[in-house]
């Protein structure tokens, strides 16, 4: 029995070999498969694929929906703070001085408060400081359509169409294009004023970390700038620095004026939002670290996930999710606001208190025959020195919190500075007829 | 055998009983013996009884040895700071302008930086301020002899008596009994002109907490005062407050000068050392529940024992020790304070161009015959409170850091007042013959 089975025997030792031999060839080679699979990618999975710099954020807020819900709030929200906030009540009925500031100069017309994102195409479309000599410029800081548009049009084409014309191509507000690069999402350097700003003062946004970012996507738009040239070229004037001082200088070096004042001569100037140059000038805040983002965009939760909130708005309408971040005390912290606050529009009414008493001495040098004429541009070069300093913060958007100590040292330099203007106004025209008659 | 050892075995149970009856007495004695001892007292037991109101420091060194030694160091330590320090440097030097600005006043004569605590005495009798008018009132913050002196002469006889009379009985500099209650150590007011401006505010002292006390105790000295009437009475101007508004209305209220400016007729005050009224008006610092002692005596460890180092001085000369207390990054907040200094001194330097160019106006305006007495008392009043305002803040020993804000908002509203100043002069001699001769 034992010699009959040997052949079946062997035959079986070798089907068994057989069948382990295709067993390990098939293991390795699923093996082998396994390994060469693409590695998962660190982040989520996007349910929708971003077209490069897609101007509309209900694309990508499909992906990000924590985000987008948050950001579409910027909409509603209009509830005024004790000086700000998002309520577009007119800053020229509040305080009618700033007819009298802005005289001869579109802003005298029309200057509202300033409302959320969501809003910023509406506003523009409504202001009437838009005329037909209005250029393509002041759609850059106000659409998501812009990456594209700058990308198929060119900027200097871009500026110098008329607003009403490149109107047409721009359907959407302030979007997710504007600050985040589809696919990476990370934040990044849209608007070319402030990649040429940045390159003028030997700096390169690529260079800068994730932290540094969170307030530079900011300077997209919230900072000084002006038309330059006849193609009104958007440009940030920080070639030396961006310090008041900086700024004027540079102004002056390059002979620019936004208008020129009725019947006082000066060649002024008007400052925009330098929320960015105010933020950046050593404040406390900026020097610890933190970010534009860590008080206006504070992480929130929903459920598990945790969320930079994209309902950008003034930190004191929820003082608890923006300063509570780092503060344990946020009754103390909002206490203090109102203290900076109220300290700081002391000093700003103060200054437009001496503004208006230089326009008026200037006017009576200007309007005398026998006046200096030297002295007299001495006496303009202060007024539109210290009107500029007042301006950067009563437009800048923050009450001087951004930086109290550097507003107050600006807001002190411009009331000497329009003292010293009435004061030259006055030795200009060489005589004391006309002067201190409302007095 | 059992019968007869029974009485036996009886006669020792009743020993027995005995025995333990005694001893149990015994320790009930000895447990009422422990229970009626008087408990331990808290706190460390003297090593020396100090009577009250002890003058001499060094007795009460012997139970506080940390507490004495570091405070001796105050005799020694003259390294100076940027703005400050202890090194007795001539302000006057340092800044010739202050020389213009106290014209007609002691404080043009010698006004040097101020040293540590042990050399009060030593610096008193060395100003040249000091003259035969001189009464017993400038030692009021110089002397741990105070307390005793003030229950033996009482305040008003050791403020109107000659300073060199009272010079006699003062050995001691400042000391432990300044600002300590013998026997219980407690921290407690000791100058009477604190005690009475408090009570003029409605505030009682013996209510504050400990760490107010730690604030309040420097208030003995660290403040803003005159000398009140022929009795030269020492007074503290807070009776409707403590902001630089509410003191220099006191004063007006008062119609009280520390000196006429000359050639200009200005009543004029002088600010003294307002530390007190500068920290407590809403700053960072002092709205956190941070007290003076806090920062500049700030904990130390020598061995296992824990104390509050009593040699007073700028933070700036110990940071880590100082600020990091509660800061975590020490080199941000030196830089803070540096960048905050800066911009406190710039303001003030201005402050004083504005200050000389409205002495010079109302000098012209007051020797000009046609001049209107009203408009120049107008500008005198403006001349008086501008200087006041600068004062409080140059007299002050902090550049500012005490009070930020507030610091930035008085310079502000000075430099206005004093170009005010200037305009009312130049207004107040209806002609500008004379002006604008120097500039």
């Amino acid at each position: 029995m034992t010699v009959g089975t040997k052949p079946k025997s062997s035959i079986s030792t070798w089907i068994l070999v057989g069948i382990i031999l295709v067993l390990a060839a098939g293991l390795i080679g699923v093996l082998l498969f396994l390994k060469n699979q693409p590695q998962p990618k660190r982040g989520m999975v996007p349910i929708q694929q971003i077209p490069p710099k897609d101007p509309n954020s209900a694309d990508w807020g499909v992906n990000f929906p924590n985000e987008y819900s948050t950001f579409l709030k910027t909409e509603m929200n209009n509830t005024p703070t004790t000086y700000g906030g998002s309520q577009p009540y007119s800053k020229l009925e509040k305080d009618p001085r700033l007819v009298i500031l802005f005289a001869g100069y579109t802003f005298a017309k029309d200057y509202n408060e300033e409302r959320g994102h969501m809003n910023s195409l509406t506003d523009v479309r409504a202001t009437k400081r838009v005329s037909e000599k209005t250029t393509g410029t002041c759609y850059s800081c106000k659409s998501s359509n812009n990456p594209q548009l700058w990308d198929k049009l060119g900027v200097v084409e871009f500026d110098k169409m008329p607003f009403s014309e490149l109107g047409k191509q721009i359907t959407q507000p302030i979007g997710c294009a504007n600050c985040h690069e589809a696919g990476t999402m990370r934040l990044i350097v849209t608007n070319p004023a402030l990649e040429e700003a940045l390159k003028a003062q030997g700096k390169d946004w690529h260079t800068f970390t994730r932290q540094e970012m969170r307030t530079v996507v900011c300077a997209n738009c919230h900072d000084e700038y002006y038309l330059k040239g006849d193609g009104k070229y958007l440009t940030f004037p920080w070639a030396t620095g961006t310090k008041i001082e900086n700024i004027i200088n540079y102004y002056d070096t390059a002979n620019f004026k936004d208008w020129e004042y009725p019947d006082t001569g000066t060649p002024m100037l008007k400052a925009q939002h330098p929320e960015y140059e105010t933020y950046t000038a050593d404040s406390t805040h900026f020097k610890a670290g933190v970010s534009c983002s860590d008080c206006h965009m504070p992480y929130m939760r929903d459920g598990a996930a945790k969320f930079s909130s994209h309902d950008v708005k003034s930190p004191l309408l929820d003082p608890e999710a923006a300063c509570g971040q780092c503060h344990t005390d946020v009754d103390y912290v909002v206490a203090r606001v109102a203290t900076i606050q109220a300290q700081v529009n002391e000093r700003l009414l103060a200054t437009e208190d001496a503004l208006i008493q230089a326009i008026d001495a200037l006017k009576v040098a200007a309007a005398s025959p026998s006046v200096d004429k030297t002295k007299l541009d001495q006496a303009r070069k202060l007024h539109r020195q210290a009107q500029m300093m007042w301006d950067f913060v009563a437009a800048e958007n923050s009450m001087g919190f951004h930086n109290p100590e550097e507003t107050l040292r600006i807001l002190a330099k411009a009331t000497d500075t329009a003292r010293q203007a009435q004061l030259m106004a006055i030795q200009a025209a060489g005589t004391l007829d006309g002067f201190f008659t409302s007095q």
